[in-house]
């Protein structure tokens, strides 16, 4: 079994939400199991995470409704038989596991689509599927055709998982510190066995094998590559080579789902070159400025225009950017090399709740999202309240497919250096990630700090050898 | 990009199945990236085997038609676009990947859905659909919901599928040799970590590292436990304790995705006790016989049976049985020792074609599957022919559950001294499996061979202390 919070925490994030929704009752379906290649032939199980912060339990099979008119959750599932004893080995009777989370209503999984009929006519809340065998059931259970699904979700229950769930409790913090420190053994590991002529798979598969081991695996695919400039890079099979960057995203999953999410850049050889250490202060001077600023009653759309703001500041004095400031980031001129927002929440998920739709994470009612390229990659604008957990991550990246595109178009050549930018053109990409929690008077960096500073970095960079 | 054989070798593999198909057309669907926790965090990806051995791309977003009635073959497909670029690199476009698999005419996948209107009245052909994001594909496509999909699946592909794949290559079974090879590692680093006081997940998690690093991840979830009598005990929340026996069943994909699928059974302190040995060695002279006993001609569920009468005889000789060998066995009443078969097919799937419908597979037209506990969970009864890749994997496990309920039931008391099998009641489970080629003289074990008698095993455990 999954370690589980005391299941006085589960009832009380119930009855809350028992409380702020109207009318009706809520339908939540566990993850399945995912099939890699044939029925049988699963992946790493990885629960829903709604399903996790209101019932707790890791595994598949199970159902819950929670019913805003009368107040109460059932939950539904099957206990084991023999053939699964036998394959799988003895688990807790479904009554026992509700119980460990403070649920006293159990039925068979038989009973759900009988409950869904017995109830027609009331209003039935659910949060849009990601998974396709999920899709399926929806549709089964409630006749709405998948392709109808998503507009068709609840809005009033969606905002209210919102509100909750993007406030982190003191236990929550405390295991997206567990995640961090998994993650914290990740990049130590991988920055002192780089070095050049070994490839980037073999690091990957060194770090992930860390975040099995520690917790449920890592928040999200590996990102591991001397291509830094490819933002979500997945491909690690080149050799690691003298005199290049190599980017790190990643993070782990403690065993209770929390989620860690880092960016380190590191040369290879050990030592920046002049020209990397340049563009790398430039990304450090944002991330920092961007920590700095985090508080509570600020909108997190203004930190990243003062991060993209800094970058700025700092190509110009490259000599790669030039041209009023205030306008060349308002414009978007700056995402020619930081075309991504600075930071999305994090918790039971890497991009908190994505599942629910990022405006409603990121934006709210307040927020708009800006259609101006880069602008509009931005994930988070909201306002920042105690308990928000957030990523800060700037980068600089020379792509060069999106150089030639806006060299072409001779875009923004006001701002733009083209000249100058295309002696940056093989230099790859570097962003620097911390995750940062808001607290009452300001902000905390959560985890271990992982090397940072050219001097740490340097000074751990392949010590392994 | 992945690595592919020769296009050759792929057009070869699709003209034989439009020549063994009589008519009409089938639709291949490659695997959608399968998301975990919200719709863009994915796992690894993994191509479905079938598309693999027919068009060899191994990336989403791709599907396929092969004509039998105007003999071709069309790849549906489209080309990245600039965000797709910036956020996941340069791709090859469509038609340079058709071209690399011989494959002349593409189309955008927009023109998927056409083309199937355009044929409707002709037999369309598919197989089975193991993910919910494609069966609604499917469903979308051929209007055949999803309830009726499996009833409507092609038999005649099927077969002709399983024809061909069941029998490898040279080419094949250099993969598979590769995936071998990766195993090995996997087995060996495992065992010289093994000691008292680490933790199984270090040691799944390490092993998991391995196969990433170096293929493309683990064949299937790393069964490595101290409870090696639950069969597919995929829990590794245990300490290594002095004394006790870890069972370990895994394998590789190597980059082209063949797999590899080996278990051993070590005793944690290094060395077996006496009573361990005992069973150990019974199971090894059903691994070593089974083996033995391949070659063309012979059904294999005979050699299944070969294997539970060595393991009969065996436990007879310690007491634990008693009784005439041939009827105990005929009964089934091995089966609470060895409840599982002797073992499967291998090649793009670790149970190979499982997807497909396993009896199709393993027993064909020729084999009836038996219903009686135990013989009714043998995955392959088929005449071995050359080229057939097998695995070989007795075992005995004391089932506490399943024990309990024999014994309340006197079921085969003719046969099962259960008093005796009351002093193994905690002994746990061991289970040793290789992997075997069928050749055309006989058979060949493939890979390294990986430590597997008393004084190979007991002379690697725990080196690296």
């Amino acid at each position: 079994m999954n370690p589980l919070f005391h299941k006085s925490i589960y009832q009380t994030r119930r009855d809350k939400l028992m409380n702020s929704v109207s009318s009706g009752f809520a339908l939540f379906l566990a993850n399945d199991d995912a099939s890699m290649n044939y029925p049988s032939n699963t992946f790493n199980y990885r629960q829903d995470s709604t399903f996790l912060y209101f019932f707790g339990l890791s595994i598949p099979n199970l159902a819950a409704i929670i019913d805003f008119d009368h107040k109460k959750t059932i939950l539904f599932g099957d206990d084991f038989e023999i053939d699964d004893i036998i394959w799988m080995g003895d688990q807790p009777k479904v009554a026992e596991l509700a119980s460990q989370v403070g649920i006293t209503e159990v039925l068979s999984l038989s009973a759900l689509p009988d409950f869904i009929q017995q109830n027609k006519g009331r209003k039935l809340h659910y949060t849009p599927a990601y998974r396709g065998e999920k899709k399926i059931t929806l549709a089964e259970l409630t006749e709405i055709p998948v392709s109808k699904q998503k507009e068709n979700a609840s809005v009033e229950l969606i905002k209210a998982i919102v509100a909750f769930r993007e406030i982190k409790s003191e236990e929550e913090i405390a295991e997206i510190e567990k995640a961090c420190a998994i993650g914290y053994d990740m990049f130590t590991t991988a920055m002192k066995m780089c070095k050049p002529g070994i490839k980037e798979s073999d690091l990957a598969g060194l770090v992930e094998g860390i975040a099995l081991s520690k917790g449920n695996g890592v928040s999200f695919p590996v990102i591991l590559s001397q291509h830094g400039e490819t933002l979500h890079n997945h491909n690690h099979h080149l050799t690691l080579e003298e005199g290049k960057l190599l980017l790190i995203d990643m993070g782990a999953e403690n065993k209770m789902n929390y989620c860690s999410d880092n960016t380190r850049a590191i040369p290879v050889s050990g030592k920046f070159s002049p020209k990397q250490a340049e563009i790398y202060q430039i990304v450090l001077d944002a991330n920092m400025a961007g920590i700095s600023a985090c508080k509570p009653g600020i909108p997190y759309r203004e930190i990243h225009k003062l991060a993209v703001t800094v970058i700025t500041q700092g190509l110009q004095k490259l000599g790669l950017m030039k041209g009023d400031i205030e306008k060349s980031v308002e414009l978007g001129a700056h995402a020619l090399f930081m075309p991504h927002g600075l930071g999305h929440q994090m918790g039971l998920d890497v991009h908190d709740m994505e599942d629910l739709g990022e405006n409603y994470v990121g934006y709210g009612d307040s927020f708009e999202r800006s259609s101006i390229f880069g602008w509009a990659y931005l994930r988070m604008a909201k306002t920042l309240q105690p308990g928000h957990v957030m990523t800060v991550e700037p980068g600089i990246y020379f792509i060069p497919h999106l150089i030639d595109i806006w060299k072409n178009e001779n875009k923004f050549s006001e701002f733009i250096n083209y000249d100058k930018v295309e002696e940056y053109r093989t230099f790859g990409g570097i962003r620097i990630e911390d995750d940062v929690l808001i607290t009452e008077t300001g902000h905390q960096v959560l985890g271990i700090p992982i090397p940072k500073t050219i001097v740490e970095l340097e000074s751990i960079i392949g010590i392994a050898k």
